[in-house]
């Protein structure tokens, strides 16, 4: 596991430190994230501000982790069967303590969803743990944990949602194994709109219909977009942004899943979106746009195309979350 | 063709301007260039120092363009044959004037090295004869005007030489068709160390040797070491530049084709540089190093191991050229 690096330690008065070393029990955010991005797949991400579950971390005289209140959704309490409790195990695993940890889950990320709801609980469990204990570990180790749990849902170790949710903003996950993070810059006025509609996309299904192999003309243009994008996040290019937010390999594989995919894009576009694809393996569409008034007028196009489906969704606006997960009173 | 953008039209003062108006003939300095970068194939380039044509470009009554001299190596005289008179062309072609220019071409890099010889002969007809005209064109249209050279040596329309030589500095070329070129920050201590060997490696070889197809996990992988190259240059993170110059595309098919490359590239990253692979399509290969002292470092080791091959070679130790290409006195 790497040390920890300047920007990957969570910042803190030592006023709030000692609060939190009195503390027995802390309330926190743990937020929607959507990850691929377009030209990003398997490594980018970015995390959601008005999305995600609440929980409740507490230390208890009982050793081990306790999974003690679940809302929202029908998930296993058994903590090695679920995907909070799994992450808490393994951090638990790491430390020496006298002590346990009950967990309380408030979920609304809807698990499928395609917005990172497992990645959300994974996430939850051990930052609030991580807090309690006063921050022994950086978060990259945080995310080692979390991907525990994440491989519980998704039958894979991967980190693409989990970064995100844990260092807020936009990040690349440049490998697994060492796990290796970068934090990108988001420019201050970029917005998301994501639609949420309620079907299920098996997750073999959507793997399945990847191709194993791709052209590499095509991967040579998903790679200038990917270099683009990186450099349009740094240099505030809303331009660039737009311009590199295309999806050739995947996207036109799993659009076919998503009912109403093209038209919601095409929508979101001429409402002045900046670009829209795939939110993770789907079903959800995202949509990156300049400035929160569009943002809305975007949500309003994709509303209007998705209300004659009789499909029933959800939707939201956020501006792009640059802290991640959080404590909240 | 797009508009002039702020970064992309020359500086300079007016005293300069001045003295360029009232000039006939000016001499330039066009450097050579590394295209591909290990993760960046087909849209990464940057820009070397030490290395380069000299071109002398000089206005006459004469309509028409003229190629007048041509020192170094063997090349055709009728423009329309010559990379860099057709480039002259393309440019003569969109302006209206009532004389012609003469070009005389000094040329130090050797076609088919793979650093760029053709990019710098069709780069440096078409700055020079801008700077007489007192730079009526952007950066962006000059590249256009080149491609039209570069395309005779290579067949086929690419900007991964052209664009470095062009803006200087590392390039990125997001596409051809429009043309956009992005231009990412060099850190200041980045030396190149190039090693020509002296031999000739087919482009049709080099070509035909390149799968059609790769695996989806190997361009994933790809791209997340080209976007996080590009953060690398971002932030000045030395560390991450060398995690990220990896090639796992194109390196493992044509670096069989130049002698002793494992071996070079090997040495190279012994003796401490950040990263080393085939610059171009070959036969040359470059490393990338922190300071001038790794640089040379590096220089030693790879003429070590091909003093031991009997093929001749030259080697080139050279700061990244944040400038590109030049006039000179």
């Amino acid at each position: 596991m790497e040390l920890h690096n300047q920007s990957d330690i969570s910042c803190s008065s030592a006023a709030e430190n000692y609060l939190i070393e009195k503390m027995n029990e802390i309330k926190i955010f743990s937020p929607a994230t959507v990850a691929n991005v377009a030209c990003g797949f398997d490594v980018l991400g970015f995390c959601l501000d008005s999305v995600g579950d609440d929980m409740v971390i507490r230390k208890t005289d009982k050793k081990g982790i306790h999974i003690t209140r679940i809302e929202g959704f029908n998930l296993p309490y058994e903590a090695e069967l679920n995907v909070a409790g799994v992450s808490a195990l393994a951090m638990y695993d790491a430390i020496d303590v006298d002590f346990g940890f009950e967990i309380e889950i408030y979920k609304n990320i809807k698990p499928g969803s395609g917005i990172g709801s497992s990645a959300a609980s994974a996430v939850g469990s051990v930052f609030g743990m991580n807090e309690l204990l006063n921050r022994p570990f950086s978060k990259t180790q945080l995310t080692e944990f979390a991907i525990k749990g994440e491989a519980l849902a998704s039958k894979c170790e991967h980190a693409d949602n989990l970064a995100p949710a844990l260092f807020g903003g936009f990040t690349l996950v440049k490998s697994i194994s060492p796990l290796r993070i970068l934090e990108i810059p988001s420019p201050d006025d970029l917005y998301a709109t994501i639609i949420h509609p309620q079907i299920e996309i098996k997750t073999s299904e959507s793997r399945a219909i990847l191709p194993k192999e791709v052209p590499l003309s095509e991967a040579i243009e998903q790679w200038a977009n990917l270099g683009s994008l990186v450099h349009a996040l740094h240099t505030s290019d809303y331009d660039l942004i737009s311009n590199s937010l295309t999806d050739v390999i995947v996207e036109p594989h799993r659009g076919k899943l998503i009912p109403e995919f093209n038209a919601v894009k095409t929508a979101a576009l001429k409402a002045g979106a900046l670009g829209a694809g795939i939110s993770g393996s789907g079903p959800s569409i995202f949509s990156l746009s300049k400035s929160s008034e569009t943002a809305i007028k975007v949500k309003d196009a994709m509303e209007s195309i998705y209300s004659k489906t009789g499909i029933a969704f959800e939707i939201h606006v956020s501006k792009i979350n640059t802290n991640g997960v959080k404590i909240i009173n």
